[in-house]
Formats: structure tokens, sequence, C-alpha cells
């Protein structure tokens, strides 16, 4: 079996797209995990099927609104609802592949169906796009930002906790903002952190340490993967954070945040609508033909 | 800059193929860290360039014996100077893409010039392909094997230490037998195991289970890589060690081992020169182009 493939990546966290345009590709888990293989297949974080939403019963009644559905496999093989960074490389790809031609993007915003409901892509650069990720919440209100957490997060290396504040992007996070010591690059991320009290579905952790008003830097342990290069909804949780943390000391609102990831830099921007939005870029940097 | 790329893997030892017919391609370290990062690359152990000998000066003497020259460069862009499952994979290469036309391989063996010398692969199948790997040495000679080793090696997760066996084919491996506990699969190898004494240059080392005679399972921590799916040189020292001590407990001289590693399985045997061959799996899973 002969697959047409692009490779891509947004801030290092890559996928296989695989384009689809007839609606014929019955993509089983054990095709995605030899896929996203990294020795004995193409790797990647994930594999994106590049399908037309009304071609597929799951997600045609978001056909009038997008075009396209981004149909986002884990690189275990099970389905998932959205991906920040994977939603800016499918946009590049419909781009770069000319896949848009009669489809409405009005004001460069373009709706791409997903899992969790159709999302709104806006087209800053061919290569650098903005997804609004839409509501999200400090879990334990007004009362986590006056006690400046509502949870702590065992340090990796160290018997200290440090106070953590809970938020929710669709997915769970966990944010630990860390004084200048210890070091982030430091940190031992190779085995989950401990949240006291344990979330009973797990969590995102993101440790986050502020650079300046509007800039911070941040590694993330990623529930059931382990440390990532990138974490899109993370760092929205991150930059929310440390939005809370500054105005709880007087900093203001702060509305955009520059988040350096070990694979790049993401900006998240508060949307006029409250919500919340992830821009960054989108590279394509392979084309061709896999034997499965 | 647009180059044409086949990514192929040997029991999941996995490369990125890059055919330099007109040998016009000056291939630099960065471009090679570029192409093997497995995030924003393609992701891969390491580049081989497909080249003619001829054109290369610094092989260009063993033109007269082998046309093609495996140029092969770690993942970090440095040059290696050869690679038992990759060499396997380079010639898969040249049989799919009918490069041995006018080339001489009588009796299905075909000379591949390497930065250690001509070597010589049996073309058993087109997927499966034997090259010797050429002398090996006990390091510490009878003496090593009568006392059961000649140094010690910690394990993994233990206050103890076990008896270990120096080999060098090549380049350096020590192997240590295990017993049945502990556990193959439970061992921790994801730092350096401790060597006593200390290898000024380093080692490879081999854990093994005697499965049988003729046939053991190996995991392998690589010399400044850390734990990988497979090592040819690694899987002929595990091979070469077990057989030397069958022999020592008067189970004969047993020259063909089936090696189990956690990529697939090689078969290692004992040629009738003395020297040592690696046979297994060569598979070429995608071709495309690449972005650098």
């Amino acid at each position: 079996m002969q697959l047409t493939f692009t490779k891509g990546h947004g801030t290092e966290n890559d996928f296989v797209l695989l384009p689809d345009l007839d609606a014929t590709l019955d993509l089983t888990a054990e095709q995605v995990r030899r896929i996203t293989d990294r020795h004995a297949g193409i790797g990647a974080d994930g594999v994106i099927r590049v399908v037309r939403t009304r071609d597929v019963p799951e997600v045609a009644d978001q056909a009038g609104a997008a075009e396209w559905f981004m149909d986002y496999r884990n690189a275990d093989g099970s389905a998932a609802e959205m991906c920040g960074n994977g939603v800016r490389v499918f946009v590049a790809y419909l781009l770069r592949e000319k896949l848009l031609d009669g489809v409405d993007w009005t004001g460069g915003v373009l709706a791409v169906a997903t899992r969790a409901g159709t999302k709104h892509v806006r087209i800053e650069e061919a290569d650098h796009l903005a997804v609004d990720l839409g509501a999200w919440q400090v879990v334990g209100g007004q009362q986590a930002l006056d006690d400046g957490g509502d949870c702590q997060v065992a340090l990796p290396g160290t018997d200290g906790l440090v106070a953590a504040l809970s938020l929710d992007l669709g997915n769970p996070h966990t944010v630990v903002m860390l004084p200048n010591e210890p070091d982030l690059e430091a940190l031992d991320l190779s085995t989950a952190p401990t949240v006291i009290p344990e979330p009973p579905n797990g969590t995102n952790v993101e440790f986050v340490v502020l650079v300046s008003s509007g800039h911070v830097r941040m590694r993330v342990h990623e529930r059931g993967v382990g440390e990532t290069r990138s974490c899109g909804t993370g760092a929205a949780a991150a930059a929310l954070a440390a939005r809370a943390w500054v105005s709880v000391a007087g900093g203001g609102e702060v509305d955009l945040w520059r988040v350096d990831v070990p694979g790049g830099t993401l900006l998240v921007r508060l949307s006029a609508e409250g919500t919340v939005e992830l821009a960054g870029p989108a590279e394509l940097v392979a084309d061709g033909t896999l034997t499965l």
C-alpha cells in the first residue's frame, strides 16, 4: 500500500499529513502507529488526514461552516479532538496545495472542522497562523488567583512543593511559576511531576519562568506522553496563568504574550471575545510516498 | 534547497539516503543535523550519501574494487567509518534503483567502499542481506574466556557487579551475560552502564540472555548515543561472546547465532575465513523530496 504524504511541524510538534481528497482512505490505528514510528516509519507526534468535511459522517454537521476536516490521530492511533500546533500546519498545507479555491476565508480567517467543533484560523502569513482555541477558565476562580494557586506541584529533583494554578482549555493544565532558581533547563521532566491533590484525569504540567511582562519561557510535561518540544494549549495556559499573576501583582492586564518553548516561539493573545488565540509558525519540510 | 531522499531501516536502525549520482552534493554537518532531527526534519540515526567511489578523493583508492561509496554521517553530522545495519539498507537501495547494471557482483556478493575499507555484502534476498564485518577478537584472549570475563559491569538498578567480556570488532564492545533474573526488559539503560575498569575510549555495552545454544536476546547501550533499537556490531559481539561461553561450558563450537534485538532479528555467522558476518533485513519505507 502506497500513501502520498507531507511532513510538517509547528514549533517542532510534528505531523504526517495524508491527503485524502476522494475520502477513500480508511486509516486503521495500526497503520497510524506504523506511520508515526520514528524508526520503522516516518515518525511524528500525530497523523492528520486531509479530507472534506461533508465526506465524514461524524463531522458532516460542520460541512456548512468548514470545507475541510482536520482528521487528527495521536501517534498511538487513537482519534484526537484538536491540536493547536497541528491545525496551523493543516492550513499551511491547504494553502500550499491550493485547496482553498472557492472556499470562503473572508478577512483571512478560515473555518476548519475538528472533532472539538469548528475552529477559526487566521492566516497572518502562509507559514505563520493563529487559531482561536476558544473559551478557557481558571479552575479555582478568583480565590485561586488571590491565594497564588489552587494546588501544589513537587519540584522535580528537590523536596520542595510549589504553588500552581489549574486551568481548563478543553483539556486540563497545571501551571507552575518558577522563581529564577532552580533553572528551567535543569529540571528533570523524565517522569510526570506530582500534583497535589492528584487530578482525577491527570493533567499537563507547565513550568514557567517570567522573562518580562508579556514574555515567558516554559517547558511542558504532557499527560500520557512525557516532555514535548511544544504544546499549543500548554503555551496558552502558561500565558494565561502568567497574565493572572502579573495582574494580581499590580502589573495590569497584559493581553499579548510571547511564549518560548523548546521547539520555538508561540504568541498567545486574549481575543476581544474573551477566548484565547494561539499564533505560531507552520513548516512543511518533506513530501513523498510512504510504503505501508 | 530541495533534496531527493529515501528513508529506510535495518532492524529499526534508520537512515535517510541521499542519492548523489553526479557527486555535486556538499553535505554540511549542519544540514545532516537538520535532516536527522526527528521533529523538525525527517529524523534518522544517520544519513547515507549514495555516491560513486571514484568521485570521492578520500576513498578513490577503493574505486577499482567498489563502484559505490557508502558515505555515512552520524546524526550529529560527523563522518562515520561503517555501519553494519546501514550497509544493508545501502545495498537494498542500489538494487531497487538498478544502480548495479554493469557492476560485478559475481556470486551475489557486492563490494562497497566505506571509510573502514571495502566491505562485502552478500545479497540473500533484495530485502535480506549479509555483510562481512571483518576480523574480531576477544580482547583478553583465552585467559579472559577461562576466567569468565576480563572486566565487570554494574548491573543497572542493583548494587551487583557482573562479569563481562571485552571484544574488538573495529569498535569496542563489552558483553554481559545475564542470568534469567533480572529480566532483560526491566533493565534501566537510560544512562551508560558503569564498566570496571573504565575503558579509556568508552565502550558499547550489550546485555545478553541465552535463549538456547545459537540463540540470544540482547539490549544495547551505544557509546555516545544511549540505548538503541539495534546495533550491528553489537549483535555480532553478543553472538561471539555467547559462542565463547557455550564453548567453555562444553557446548561445542556453534557458528550460527540468531540475535533478537528490540528492533528485530539479526543472524550472526562465523565465516570460513574466521571473520564475522551479520545478516538481516533492509527495508525502504518512504521516498520523497526534502526542503532544507
